[in-house]
């Protein structure tokens, strides 16, 4: 699958939610589909007890799917990795991950006040309040527009 | 894919979720892993306000997912149809459907009181509580191991 996977890293309360949440409409006002995936420390749940997902959940149900006329959600009641989630997620033009330092993807570090955190494999662009010390392009964290030109200059380049 | 998909259908109350909560870990138990999704005429909504996931939904993500250590959420902003949202759903050895009559899938029907709804395709067999009018087998509802049983028969003869 050649579809782009970017995943934006950097320590907690760097603002990547803040940065994800302005890129998306950036990206949807340049015609793109896009995906966002979380990668999330805590616990989290979705299910709502008493619903019939939730029954269906409780029964022993490996997967649990809802599907309406506006929407759907797949619940996945087992260990996925990040990759494995993103693997499931189908026709659109480009997904992000917010966290993801030890996955596959290319990273955008998010910098403010604490520095870049290791990752594996390579920054391709950080984003930062401050210069940072790097042989990536810098762009300010305000500045989505010019994130939004880097990732459909680099998604191009990748194709 | 030859993945088997069955659709439970019936008229609303004749108590589909119900058999449905005994006969996954019925297939469980064989060592099947089982997904079942559920066709919902009304809306739902999973996302909590004010939580990440939804500020990228409102943030106009087409898919907004979550993952963490011991399992994972998809939720698709978009409408999908029971087929694709079946289509999503990987690594399973059968998938139920709570509801599809228009759906492609093999139907299963489910007769409490009222009779069996018209479909699109064909019933393969049908739970009921009262003798029914068809040339397919019509097991007691409340026979879930001959449910289970058939299933895994029909399966075999699938493959």
């Amino acid at each position: 699958m050649s579809r782009p996977v970017y995943s934006l890293v950097g320590w907690s309360d760097s603002g990547k939610t803040t940065i994800l949440e302005k890129l998306v409409p950036e990206l949807k006002k340049r015609g793109l589909t896009v995906a966002v995936v979380k990668h999330e420390g805590h616990e989290f749940d979705m299910d709502t007890p008493g619903k019939d997902t939730w029954r269906m959940t409780k029964a022993g149900a490996d997967v649990t799917a809802i599907v309406s006329e506006t929407h759907a959600a797949i619940l996945e009641n087992r260990p996925l990795t990040l990759e494995e989630t993103v693997a499931r997620i189908q026709d659109v033009d480009i997904v992000l991950t917010e966290g993801g330092k030890e996955g596959p993807f290319p990273k955008i570090g998010v910098v403010r006040g604490k520095g870049l955190p290791p990752v594996k494999g390579e920054y391709i662009l950080v984003m930062s309040d401050e210069p940072v010390w790097t042989d990536v392009p810098v762009l300010h964290l305000r500045d989505i527009k010019g994130l939004a030109d880097r990732l459909i200059r680099d998604m191009e380049d990748r194709r």
